[in-house]
């Protein structure tokens, strides 16, 4: 194989600049955590200029990749989040092969604590999801990139479409011994942790979510829609909490102390500051 | 070994008639899926004569067992489930060394095909828990009956206590490698379904909830409580209505058209009819 020598990667996704935000602080929580790998980010046209320069700053490689969207409206509404379809997009990551091996993370991950060890993992490693924990969750997953696998997840996106309409549906189809193969593929939890699940058996939290490594915002409320919630004293509250200090400290201040977050907000209301201040 | 040629046999507890009501569909269910083994109820002093009776109906064996009570307020508050310390009772099953292997199942489970296959899997076998699916959980496990099991947990139980106060977080701390050592010991989620999760990843559960082997109605609204609830056309409602088909069938023509829970309603208004028609 001709992959010894070449690097390895952290890989994560943005199709808009709510979720470049959430990449941003994600690539901080890496490099804070000291990662010896490389960083990457695939993005879409949907992403502004004035973003992709702020990516380049924080990620060692901006990707530009075409939008795949399932476009499947029907599965999506069954989870109530049409906007997953785009998710699909994920799939360009197995197109990367300049590296040897990628962990791929979504962009509402926050990484709590140094994780270099997931690449020991082979493909697919991943969490359970804990709607369904015979499906592994697709937000933290380790993966050789491979054009052939590219090739036979976009032809059987195409042929059976996904069973949740976004990426994690078709990757479970095909990584479909995942729950009964080899344990090894098992990551632990503590490397996806939902942060509203902590809730659903606080006494397992309790005891082994001190050794969280990975928290994942799944779930249609990310962190950078509400500056506001999360009360530190509660679980989900704190890791809301430490995602906002990441951003207020390194974000907003590689942004000039322009606040991209209040720029959006004038945005939205129609008052778009034309001179940048 | 001297367990060659023992029997092997499902076993449940019931500490109340309430409990003991689940337990007898439970096992109805169990018949009807055909089973080859023995059905054992493990029950304590508190289940009434009437009940005992009518367990040993449905059950081969009526095993009289002490109540064993974690009495961790602290801890079991942390779940709004006071009423679990004495889920440590459920300890007791390794005791039953009179049986070769064994599937310890909740009340609350109803089995909704033959699972005999659960026989050749080895200590400790159990599906993840979804609150936190690296601890799996003690609704539906597979185990070998043994003294020594029984005497090491016990002795867990009074040094370090539960870390949930019930017997999963005592369970789960003995057999701490089961996320971690062996895939075979994951048993497939279809064979412990928490009836409620079907709406969490509900793309997932309308692709393999078709094949769903036991349904385990964990948490605070038992299927016995309330008649009236459960839309039949929802996945959860569909479960609910098969455990009182059941019952209807099965337990209150067992009990003589006498109705049981028609009895404790009137019994719980203050009007016990002591004529027992
Ligand atoms: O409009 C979107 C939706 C999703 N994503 C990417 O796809 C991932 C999966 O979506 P999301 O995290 O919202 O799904 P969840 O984890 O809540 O199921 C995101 O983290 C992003 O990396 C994106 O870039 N744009
Ligand atoms: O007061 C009780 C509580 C529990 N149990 C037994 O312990 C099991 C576990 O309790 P439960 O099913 O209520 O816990 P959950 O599955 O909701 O966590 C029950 O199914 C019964 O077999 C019992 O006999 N009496
Ligand atoms: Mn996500
Ligand atoms: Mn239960």
């Amino acid at each position: 194989m001709a992959s010894q020598g070449k690097p390895m990667a952290w890989v994560t996704l943005a199709t808009t600049d709510a979720y470049a935000l959430g990449a941003l602080v994600l690539a901080h929580s890496l490099r804070q955590a000291g990662t010896a790998h490389r960083l990457v980010v695939m993005i879409t046209p949907g992403v502004t200029d004035t973003m992709r320069t702020q990516l380049s700053g924080a990620f060692d490689d901006v990707i530009s990749v075409d939008v795949m969207d399932s476009g499947d409206a029907a599965h999506l509404a069954l989870m109530s989040r049409p906007e997953l379809g785009v998710t699909l997009t994920k799939l360009h990551c197995w197109t990367l092969t300049q590296f040897s091996k990628c962990v791929f993370l979504d962009a509402d991950c926050l990484v709590m604590t140094n994780c270099d060890e997931l690449f020991e993992r082979e493909e697919l490693s991943a969490a359970p999801d804990i709607g369904w924990p015979d499906c592994f969750n697709s937000g933290v997953f380790v993966f050789t990139p491979s054009q052939e696998t590219f090739r036979a997840l976009v032809q059987l996106a195409a042929e059976t479409g996904s069973f949740d309409g976004g990426d994690q549906g078709l990757l479970n189809t095909h990584f479909s011994d995942w729950a009964t193969r080899d344990i090894s593929r098992h990551l632990p939890f503590v490397y996806n942790m939902t942060a509203s699940a902590t809730y659903t058996y606080l006494p397992a939290f309790l005891r082994f979510g001190k050794d969280v490594k990975i928290v994942h915002f799944l779930g249609s409320n990310k962190p950078w829609m509400n500056p506001q919630a999360g009360d530190a004293s509660s679980p989900a509250g704190r890791f809301h909490a430490a995602w906002w200090d990441i951003y207020q400290s390194r974000v907003r201040r590689a942004d000039g102390g322009h606040h991209f977050l209040e720029q959006r907000r004038r945005w939205e209301e129609g008052r778009i500051d034309f001179t940048g201040a």
